[in-house]
């Protein structure tokens, strides 16, 4: 999301509840993947109760704080929420006519805040005439609910009550004269039949009917019917800059989590506007997003709680790949599974082994029974070939059988050096901890996706390579208690840290962390990967204890 | 998340920039799931190049917010930042005395801001006592940089100045004993070596070795070498509770996007003591979150840019489940394919079936061909349970097969009411349309993890099921286009819109639904599983094609 986050400024009050004002547009532009920033024009004390105070902050602060965001930060869009007095009114307007006279325009979403739900004044009478012939005009939409939208009519015209569906879309028409390019009258005041929008449902009238289950939708309709009204549901009036209406409907809520869906709504909008979403969209995706918000929250507060602002983000486990951290994926497999890691990756059968001391009976065991595993090896990546959807994966998977196979041969001379025919490595019985290991691999091919099988082959793949890399690296070392140059398991040191392995290991991890990047598993995948990993991780521990035990 | 949605409340400035003061921890609050609200102790008109100016909040309008909140949300933890001066320092701590003397203590972290990274004044020195003498005794963990670190020593002891790791330690356990809890003396403005981290690795220190990649991960130090020094590193020093030591290590980030570190730590640090974590391990992860914060931003603004608040989260396209909306996967998944969605289940076969107008081959030649598709569809449910992974599942797909098994039974015996024998049923040749179809469905589910294959099956599944109901809820309007009674196909109707049939509908949904409820789907998978249902939504109308042609 980092890479797409366009600023978004609001300029409204400040909530310390934390549900309205610049506090729920900032949750709004953060679950959006917007970079939030805010001037604040004035503070509330305030929680789901009410108002308990207001600060009003002096507008020639306001003006500062403009400056400061607009001087300094590509803001992409605008929206305007509480502006309180006249005074604050009158220095936004003047500050936003002046940044786009120099820097044109940008999307300004304007949320004419009046009354909170609360019914505490939160725009004072001699600052709504600044609102409706300044700030409208340099509006691209406004916002206002039922309430604003009476009172902002009565102003101008013979005072106007809205009482039907009818009345909503004549509001919105008259309401769009009044200066802005858009108007969006919300409707969650307010029930509305569903036979009455359908009755609306014209060429002139476009409808969308978000939410309602009822395009072909049988089955869903008649078997999610959970008690709640099917019939009775809330419209935005939408009045584009064409002046062609569209209705938004949705499913009416009976809920108390209701406090800031205005400034949610607007702060939304912005988002999307910022992004370049088409308006009618953007209406659809904010009015869901907020619907969501109320549907989904739990009480917070004695009065109107606020929306659940996080329904529509879930936690990223894995960190984006960066400079420091290039392979999060693998770094969390190994820390999180470090004890049994360690014990693979350092296990006495490869002290030993390093140290020139390991008994040649436990080598040959180990080498026979290897031999033996690269075919269950072979055969997943095979597998995994097979499960791919795209030529550079099957070919990929595939050159990797190729290795096995090239592998298993050099495993037939090697062998042919410590005295062992291809015809005994052949006839070698498997082991039990072989065939548990081998097969393992190819059951979880075949359960699951392409993934979860590199996640399985990756433990043999890295385990080796870090072995390798280790028995070298500390070989380096001054006085160093690896035996080297006359080790009887040179060659076998010298493969596994050797420049042909560890190439194959790099493509392994780059391939495993840009899958992972490209499609960053969910808390439960991760969770899956990790403990095929473990398993494949003692697996191959419990390769090496046989190794030791000649079992 | 919303689920467990602890309120955190940051008492701290406003920094118009959006990048640190109160925005900083909204973001973090938010992202990290938990409800944020904050009262304002000054506003600050700021950018990522400085701060243009100060306005200071009045300490009873500070009381007051801190009243509304406290008095209405069970705050769960508490963060203090910027208090900017003595009298909004001593109403901040006058309040929180207060509070926790009636409703016992919860975790309070205290960010000593003294000066802004620009050089700016934030804590007038008047306030220092105060923040000393009253706050620290409040204070689970105060968070220090070197700077504050060192004025807050100076003004208690001789001047203290920190060069060096063993001076950090030192200034830690001297800082707790101006009377917080603990101390995380924070070590970003300061290089240190691994050595010199490693000579303090022992009993009394305990070292985490965070993001270093240096334990049993040689694969990952070597292949991921990226040009960083891996020699120097920041160290942040935590005093415990009980005096021990605690180093925590990072890789060392050159960066201009710094603007916020130290409110957005502190906030990570409420954030994970809100949700009970336990301190190291809170340390650990608010850290960790920081760190790729810088690492992963990108720059805004002309100065030192904020953090990347939104690396932890990813967007969630399913949205939860609610009673307005019961079934969001699959309500999905026909929205995204309406138009072909639409062709499928009000097919002119349909059509014509309603009006019991449809040629009698056409039917039979449909009844042959789905004969002979439920031994696939069997096939796949067969395998859907060999993917299993619990008993569960494996038995739900298992009744599955076995409802199949008797639908095919059924299918003899109606075939036979149309003189149709079980000889000519099974010799009937496969269309292309019905091979496609039913290879299709074994080929994903040999491809993918037990989800997809689900997504494939639900289409056939569920539009069987939509067009029973909806010829059922059809016949049921007045001068209705369906014949009913004396149609033709009505056992047909009748199977398909019949409790029985339904009942496995609803399963279905409701399988689907939870699991995608469990594990929420990236968007790269819902991309997936919208194409395997459109590619199977267009084989069900190619089937009913196959019907009409006679193919």
């Amino acid at each position: 999301m980092a890479l797409e986050s366009p600023a978004v400024l609001t300029i409204a009050g400040s909530d310390s509840g934390g549900g309205a004002g610049i506090q729920a547009d900032l949750k709004t532009f953060t679950v959006h993947g917007c970079y939030g920033a805010s001037v604040v024009t004035a503070l509330t004390a305030q929680n789901t109760t009410g108002v308990q105070a207001v600060h009003a902050v002096p507008p020639d602060f306001v003006k500062q704080q403009m400056s400061s965001v607009l001087d300094d930060i590509d803001v992409r869009a605008i929206k305007t929420g509480m502006l309180f007095d006249a005074e604050n009114t009158k220095a936004v307007v003047q500050m936003l006519k002046g940044y786009f006279d120099v820097k044109g325009r940008i999307p300004l979403v304007c949320d004419p805040v009046c009354v909170s739900t609360s019914g505490h004044v939160l725009l004072q009478p001699e600052a709504l005439n600044t609102v409706i012939d300044e700030l409208f005009p340099l509006s691209d939409l406004i916002t206002p609910n039922k309430a604003e939208a009476e009172l902002l009519l009565s102003q101008r015209h013979s005072p106007f009550q809205i009482a039907s569906l009818d009345n909503m879309i004549t509001a919105a028409r008259r309401l769009k004269k009044l200066g802005a390019q858009a108007v969006l009258l919300k409707g969650g005041h307010f029930a509305v039949s569903l036979k009455e929008v359908a009755d609306f449902n014209s060429e002139d009238v476009q409808v969308i009917r978000d939410g309602l289950l009822d395009e072909n939708s049988n089955i869903l309709r008649i078997h999610g019917r959970n008690g709640h009204d099917i019939n009775s549901v809330v419209v935005d009036v939408l009045c584009a800059p064409d002046s062609r209406i569209t209705l938004f409907t949705r499913p009416r809520l009976e809920s108390t989590s209701t406090h800031g869906t205005g400034c949610t709504l607007s702060a939304a909008l912005a988002c999307q506007l910022a992004r370049g979403t088409p308006l009618t969209e953007a209406v659809r995706l904010a009015a869901a997003y907020t619907h969501t918000g109320i549907e989904t929250a739990t009480p917070i507060g004695s009065g109107f709680g606020p929306l659940n602002h996080v329904h529509s983000i879930t936690p990223r486990l894995i960190v984006p790949r960066t400079k420091t951290n290039p392979y999060p994926l693998t770094s969390s497999l190994i820390q999180s599974t470090r004890t049994i890691w360690r014990e693979y990756v350092q296990h006495e059968f490869v002290v030993l082994l390093g140290k020139g001391t390991l008994p040649k009976e436990n080598f040959l065991h180990f080498i026979k029974q290897d031999y033996l595993y690269l075919k269950y090896y072979a055969r997943a990546y095979a597998l995994l070939a097979a499960k791919s959807h795209a030529y550079a994966p099957i070919l990929a998977a595939t050159e990797v059988v190729f290795h096995i196979v090239r592998e298993s041969s050099m495993h037939v001379g090697y062998c042919a050096k410590w005295g062992i025919t291809e015809d005994e490595l052949n006839s070698t019985p498997e082991s039990p901890a072989l065939t548990a290991y081998g097969a393992f691999l190819i059951d979880i091919g075949m359960q699951g996706d392409p993934m979860r099988l590199s996640v399985a082959l990756a433990a043999c793949l890295l385990g080796y390579g870090e072995v390798g890399l280790w028995l070298k690296e500390e070989a380096r070392a001054p006085n160093s208690w690896i035996r080297w140059d006359d080790n009887p398991y040179l060659k076998w040191m010298e493969d596994y840290s050797g420049d042909e392995y560890q190439k194959a290991v790099k493509v392994g991890l780059e391939t495993l962390e840009s899958r992972a990047a490209a499609d960053v598993p969910s808390l439960v995948r991760f969770a899956e990967w990790r403990d095929v990993w473990e398993r494949c991780t003692r697996l191959e521990k419990g390769f090496w204890d046989m190794a030791m035990k000649l079992e």
